[in-house]
């Protein structure tokens, strides 16, 4: 993969963001804070390229070329990628499936965030060694919508979508900065409350591009 | 999804096992143990569901009428769950990609351990309320492969794998019993060390067979 970001990215001092989002319901919960966080980045003047994953109906299985190379042949997998090196903050929004992302946005993280753009390896170490992670500088954003109760999730399911993208991806990869936001109980909520919620979610997005440093 | 046992499977007294495989290289160490383990379990009389996810191109991507029903229309997906509601054995081999399986793998989740038949929700309780697991009586077998370090897993990424296979899917679908192997570091292993992994992996299918109650 050839990142030739001139071209791609014509010089612009604005702060810039990769915002995916996976849900198959196209009026559910997880669309509305899509578009609500959108909406606050263009407020803001942050150049954002936003991707509804279900919708350009990406391919989340990592390929056997993939494996041992930095290439793709698939031409989303590059533009996301490109667009990730290009961006100051990487913002998701998912539901909690089974205490990890929906596959497709799983597939996300297993062929766009790769070597040697994401992390690398020094020369002379092993995959088996400790890698460099290379997205510093960059801050990554949560938001997750969940049917399970906080004091349920905590004691029985241990809230591994904590641990997976604050240390397994973000701190992976070395990004400086993370704040991840659940949202529940979905399934009990009334308009009000997903009202808040959508408010919440554009409060945050103000708060974290306000506060990023020049 | 109409499950018509008595003509999918000729009533029999043998234990079965749904084994599935998520790993794109055809040589790696994963589709060995997939093969060593199926091997083990065609000596031992097991009838095995056996699928490499991979070379069957199992679309992992959950569709948006599978959200709200217990239909799929995609073929391999009820005959997934068709075989795991006849299996006494879940078996699965996969890498540790992001403390999570590959997203292939995360699709089967997804996409076959579904309501009603995996879990479903008592009369009158919402999709906020606390499900009734239905896989009960069945036991989960995981083999990992990973090229990360115990210690270094342990102590910055905590292990997601074991809460995620343990807790989150094994547990919340009543499952009875539960073991789970890795294998690391395989990027620095070699040829005797992985010969060595093999036959635990064979001993472990065994032991859990012979102490299989009747």
């Amino acid at each position: 993969m050839e990142l030739d970001m001139k071209e791609a990215f014509p010089k612009e001092n604005t702060v810039k963001a990769s915002v995916l989002l996976a849900h198959p319901y196209e009026k559910s919960l997880n669309h509305a804070i899509f578009q609500t966080i959108c909406e606050k980045l263009d407020e803001l003047k942050v150049g954002t390229f936003a991707h509804d994953l279900y919708a350009e109906k990406f391919n989340p299985v990592m390929t056997r070329k993939e494996l041992g190379t930095d290439q793709s042949e698939d031409a989303l997998v590059n533009q996301y990628a490109e667009e990730l090196m290009a961006s100051e903050f990487l913002i998701l929004v998912h539901p909690n499936w089974w205490g990890q992302p929906p596959a497709i946005m799983k597939g996300y993280v297993d062929r766009v965030i790769r070597p040697p753009y994401s992390y690398d390896f020094p020369p002379g170490v092993s995959g088996g060694g400790i890698p460099i992670g290379k997205l510093k500088g960059k801050t990554g954003i949560v938001f997750n919508t969940s049917n399970t109760e906080e004091s349920r999730e905590n004691a029985i399911f241990g809230d591994p979508l904590e641990d997976i993208w604050k240390n397994c991806i973000f701190g992976f990869c070395g990004m400086d900065s993370y704040y991840r936001k659940m949202f529940r109980v979905v399934a009990d909520s009334d308009r009000d409350q997903r009202i808040m919620w959508l408010k919440e979610a554009a409060d945050i997005i103000e708060h974290a591009v306000k506060s990023y440093p020049d």
